[in-house]
């Protein structure tokens, strides 16, 4: 293939068709990651690759040890917020995961989760070379998890084994239900096990407020292109002294020849992580994030509102937990299932419809359910959302009680 | 600790001192990441966490199948920009190098790699719990890199363990000297021993032409911030056919309740790896960084420039393989070092006098020798650069001949 300049021209211009600015985007992974003002200010001053690596202390070469700008603070700052002892900036929650499978686990051991953790909880065990055991759900409509089934899967583990499975992971809320488990429970019974707690809430903190103190829990993974208003990839990975002493343990590797040693460099990190323009717009967003967190009941109103809204058009059903306790909501809507079947553009006239009234997000092709989110969108956008979506019944014939 | 209005106002206007527009900045990490305008613009319109995400396949949800904005063909224009069959876009260089290492070698495998190369090459081999056999180099002045040695050492790790190498790794120019090392003749040797050949082109592709078919590599490694003008954190994993089959490997985990499976997802990519700016900067940069390594020469030209002007004063040698073959030079200065033991700011004298300049990038306190990079300096700022030290040595009596 030879690059030419026609084929190179592609690259030149790309602009996003579903900007802010454009379309009210309810799509479920987005409403957190949407930058705040100051960092996007941030974006332009950082953006250049390895721009936060000019001050470097060379005695200590690493970037949680970089005080201008002021990433040590921030790590500092970081692991208060989430009530843990340490705090580091990864490339995503999914790399925090592997970070801490690695570190906690053997190949061969087990790893305990719900049933609803999302895939890349999977992968990152199949990558450390861990089984899976799974704590079920109580299926349709709620897909709940009960507490105690975490007990009954170590148990389970234990005797299939011989031995505690290397840790838990608890979904705290997950990516298809929008679901809150009781963390504290879990934490409590598996902790009576002496297993490790792994908390991921990559739907959580950053949008409400999470103490891992509180919560009990060992380690908290997070993204920060998900929930806390920055630029992908960025993960946070945080936790107790404890498991940093296991989690961060630094290189202890040696070259035969030169005899060279990277006795300061954390080994599952690879040394340093996230430099740039990721880091800094969760820097620049931290102080919004903050602030944001304490207006979760708002959100959840907003959330609830849009539930009740919604349910009135006949055939709409909320999946998972009532009331809602996050603002991802998953609505089954049978009678636009219905409307699709007689409809030229099949189940694609959602979409359609939704977009002509510049509303985005939503899966194109679904309207037996689909999911959404209405993090951060305004009362008056929410109340839009929900006649949007009347007004699309109305038109198809199906009744709005 | 109490996250007051006060602690977190440091945050908010976090202004970089060192940019572009203020300073020389010859850090010689990073004169290949400067961003180009194209990718600056970009910045802005992709800041947001998951804006790539608009348009994701629902059909095969996995990054390199976006089509809009067109990262499907990126990663093709990629790949045969470097020579290679396939590529993808992951977090780091050092990650690359992570995911190529646990996809080809087992636990206890020997890697054999250059004893030049950087300290992630290290950890990457650790955390896969492979061991290292180093190639020697020459020592001082030229740490020269003798390609027959990958015999040898290869032919050592047979003897040691009674299998191959899982691996070799050749550093195409290494971050301490700058030197280009024979990568043809290393590969046909590893080849001639069946041993595949992993690149490390931080310091080379996106900078300078690199093309793995013609320098017989079967995987190539690299750094968008470092040298593609994009923003951190990109690494680049390009690689043959036959690697692929191997590296990109997808997963095999199943739910054992949920039944889930995620036969779609590359394994040790763990799913998608970046999103959002640094991709889209890449991308923007792409066409600019295509046309940039064509005029590697004139850069070098400028390197030998540097060299053949420092070297006028007393004292200067450049250390490495000479002519340069590279823009990273390593500068061997006893004479500012003799000047240092007399100066009340000690070693950080030349720091201070460069910087009065307008020149930041060289390690504070340095002055026995010193690393930097002058990739990307226009012909009026090397100059500038080259009277900048001229003036230095005089004002301290150092003669310039």
């Amino acid at each position: 293939m030879i690059l030419t300049k026609e084929r190179l021209s592609k690259y030149l211009s790309i602009t996003r068709e579903f900007s802010e600015s454009r379309y009210i985007n309810v799509n479920p992974i987005q409403r957190g990651g949407v930058l705040s003002k100051e960092a996007r200010m941030a974006l332009l001053e950082w953006g250049d690759g390895y721009s936060v690596c000019d001050f470097c202390p060379p005695q200590a070469p690493r970037l949680d040890k970089i005080t201008k700008p002021p990433i040590s603070d921030f790590y500092d700052d970081l692991a208060a917020f989430l009530g843990m002892d340490e705090a580091r900036v990864v490339t995503r929650c999914r790399e925090a995961k592997l970070i801490t499978f690695l570190m906690l686990s053997k190949p061969g051991d087990y790893i305990v989760l719900d049933s609803l953790a999302h895939y890349t909880s999977y992968l990152a065990a199949e990558v450390v070379g861990a089984r899976v055991k799974e704590v079920p759900n109580s299926g349709y409509p709620e897909f709940k998890i009960n507490p105690e089934d975490y007990a009954v899967k170590i148990e389970e583990v234990l005797k299939e084994s011989g031995k505690l499975p290397a840790l838990a992971l608890i979904t705290h809320v997950d990516y298809l239900y929008g679901n809150l488990v009781d963390v504290v429970k879990i934490a409590k019974i598996c902790h009576e096990y002496n297993v490790p707690v792994v908390l991921n809430a990559a739907y959580t903190a950053g949008v409400s407020p999470v103490d891992g103190k509180k919560l009990g829990v060992d380690v908290i993974v997070s993204s920060g292109h998900k929930s806390w208003a920055a630029c992908a990839p960025t993960g946070i990975l945080a936790m107790t002294s404890e498991m940093a002493s296991k989690i961060l343990k630094t290189s202890s590797i040696e070259g035969d020849i030169s005899k060279r040693r990277f006795a300061m460099k954390e080994l599952a990190l690879l040394g340093c992580t996230v430099m740039g323009a990721p880091l800094v717009t969760l820097m620049a967003s931290f102080p919004y994030v903050v602030e944001r967190v304490e207006r979760w009941g708002e959100e959840l109103e907003k959330a609830r509102f849009v539930v009740r809204e919604l349910e009135r058009i006949d055939g709409f059903r909320q999946l998972g937990i009532k009331p809602k306790m996050h603002t991802l909501i998953h609505m089954e809507s049978k009678s636009f299932y219905e409307v699709s079947k007689k409809h030229k553009r099949r189940g694609f006239f959602l979409y359609d419809e939704l977009k002509a009234k510049g509303i985005v997000g939503l899966q194109p092709g679904l309207t037996k359910h689909f999911k959404f989110n209405v993090y951060g969108l305004t009362w008056s956008q929410v109340k839009y959302f929900v006649e949007a979506f009347h007004d699309i019944a109305r038109k198809y014939g199906v009744e709005v009680r």
